[in-house]
């Protein structure tokens, strides 16, 4: 008997997560800090509310089915400021929004693969890119990352086999944080440009990366369009999250196939989300700027604040855009512990065993902290309730 | 070597037929008549724009994340509404809202449907969802309509294998415009919980049906749940095409395994939409009312006028909802005719063979009209220009 696609595959984490919060009630003293999910928690800023609002009220188009790639504005738009970026030269046809970034994955996933071919994805990964490749019937090829998280090429390409189709890499990462050399980048794309397969490279949270000036020069490369996809969100960047807008820029070629994809799924991706990334990338670049500061504001926080966790056996593994990947010190599997810290600390934050292989142990004594979330008060709050949590001693 | 997943499916009419809109010009005392498409041309009505640009300046939630499965109170409004319509006792936690109803239909088929299972759709078939089926792996098994373009739920039995997953029906039909019966939504359902497989029922028009009443009793049939799955749309009823909201109403089993589809896909819906759909449903209906009644009144149009055709051999096969469905006397396939009408008549409506597999000839006598884009005297200019148009004596 066939089992149907969804059934190879596991639940959401963060649906997942969010059943262990039901029926859970916090002390008003104590509030629940949640740690789980790489999203603003608050709207995006009146400015841009106001254009949704005047679009909402004034441009027919705001309601009706646009181009299936996108509107013809933001691609513009985002290829001059990709184009910008990296120094590079990316034209509006290099470039489909679609329906957040997760469909951008799965997207150029059907672009690319057939039942049974395989993807190579470091671990830990972003659960749903596994997701992703368990529903559309390919095999993820697991890459444990080395020193500081980071993957490296010369394994990778090791695990290559005839039905690898693409390499996936999430920079800066999730879950980890780190944000990948672009010597590392350059040398997977030598890679997976010498074995004729993708490089998909994943850069949702670029806009919050420690580092100035160009990160990473893929895009120089002249035969680019023939290797290289990149993802990325509009999400974090604006506060958009609810408006599910992302972006893919690949070689023509494949966007004519992922355009089939998008048809398909749905249709187009929604005009007011548009909207607002278009407007947002022409007016909020200050904006932005002060919002990338307040994020690494929060992330030296969790640097400046670890030790205290340190001293107790914790380890800082990764730390950099929305996240910091840690190691516990405890006997417990992570997924155990993440629901006892709910309840003993009033904390929710995601098992490292859910970003690892089911067969890959390292999960079960690791954490991903969605640090972007809570700011430095926060940040203190919950360095004060672990440092005095001994959850074996209970 | 593999075939990607998009190389095994044909590229969307829409698009191919925006395609062959480029570059032409229509004189300005002739303009194009657009009949290719099953969208409303026109914005919704303007309270419901206030009121979505009133949550987008005051509506935090309107900009945040939400739940895989929908806003709890779309879930509910539109659980009452069926409950109403139905005349059952429909539940919020059998709904799920999703980024339109081409993705209701893909989440459906990937809770079903495994790499090489069979799905019965009925022919001519709505072109989304043989791409979907394509995406997925899954085999379409086409069941060739008979009289009044209707399925025969006999013929599907004898193409029922042990691979068979589901049965697809569309009613009021795309592309063929007709109304099943209940008697035959009955004779289907029996079939398929005969044969423990989902009927899928998709009734993205069904606000336009020409019957009052109940339009079947699938949803009173004690285990409904088991077996039916039932699609929708908002964006034809409130004119929300580019919000991308629709709906499945299913089995609680089935919707855990759909929000892992969802989830790895889009996230959740956009919450504008939600939010546009959930007012829609409590203040609209009346308004809807009115707009079904100027469907029918095309629709009226439509029936009235045809004798002109008639007169010069073509024949109206189905007719309802958004669409006429329609026998040409020409020698040319409909696909060259489609594209010879652009220039010669200003007319763009799709081939039958966007509608049919590649081996049934069946199509290339045939088009769709979808006239619900175009207003009495469109339909009247429709008529002058194809009663005039003699292509074969070119």
């Amino acid at each position: 008997m066939a089992i149907p696609r969804t059934k190879r595959t596991f639940s959401s984490p963060i649906v997942e997560s969010r059943r262990w919060l039901q029926g859970v009630s916090f002390p008003a003293d104590r509030p629940l800090l949640n740690l789980s999910q790489a999203a603003p928690a608050d709207p995006p800023p009146e400015a841009l509310r106001n254009v949704i609002a005047e679009a909402v009220l004034t441009d027919d188009s705001a309601h009706l089915y646009g181009a299936v790639l996108g509107r013809h504005e933001l691609r513009e738009a985002l290829a001059e400021q990709v184009s910008a970026h990296y120094a590079a030269q990316i034209t509006a046809d290099q470039v489909a929004i679609t329906s957040g970034c997760n469909q951008a994955f799965t997207a150029t996933i059907a672009c690319l693969c057939d039942e049974g071919d395989e993807v190579i994805l470091p671990t830990p990964w972003y659960f749903n890119h596994k997701m992703a490749l368990d529903l559309a019937g390919v095999t993820s090829v697991p890459l444990p990352v080395g020193d500081g998280m980071l993957p490296d090429a010369d394994m990778a390409a090791q695990l290559m086999t005839e039905k690898t189709r693409a390499i996936v890499l999430v920079t800066p990462n999730n879950p980890c944080g780190v944000e990948y050399p672009d010597t590392l980048l350059e040398a997977f794309m030598r890679l997976a440009h010498d074995h004729g397969v993708a490089l998909i490279v994943d850069e949702t949270y670029r806009d919050f990366d420690q580092r100035t000036g160009i990160p990473h020069k893929l895009f120089q490369v002249d035969v680019w369009e023939s290797t290289l996809v990149h993802l990325y969100s509009f999400s974090k960047s604006y506060r958009l999250t609810g408006h599910r807008v992302g972006a893919i820029i690949a070689g023509r070629a494949k966007l004519f196939e992922i355009e089939k994809f998008l048809d398909t799924h749905t249709i187009c991706p929604n005009q007011i989300g548009q909207i607002a990334a278009t407007w947002g990338i022409a007016n909020l670049q200050g904006w932005l700027a002060q919002e990338r500061q307040e994020v690494l504001d929060r992330r030296a926080a969790i640097e400046a604040g670890f030790a205290v966790l340190q001293d107790q056996g914790w380890r800082l593994l990764g730390c950099g855009a929305y996240f910091a990947y840690v190691e516990h010190p405890f006997d417990t599997p992570s997924i155990d512990l993440a629901q006892q810290m709910i309840h003993d600390c009033g904390i929710l934050m995601l098992p490292g065993s859910m970003f690892t292989p089911e067969n890959d142990p390292s999960g079960e004594r690791q954490f991903r902290i969605a640090f972007a979330n809570v700011d430095a008060d926060g940040i203190a709050e919950m360095y004060r309730r672990l440092a005095d949590w001994h959850p074996n001693r209970r």
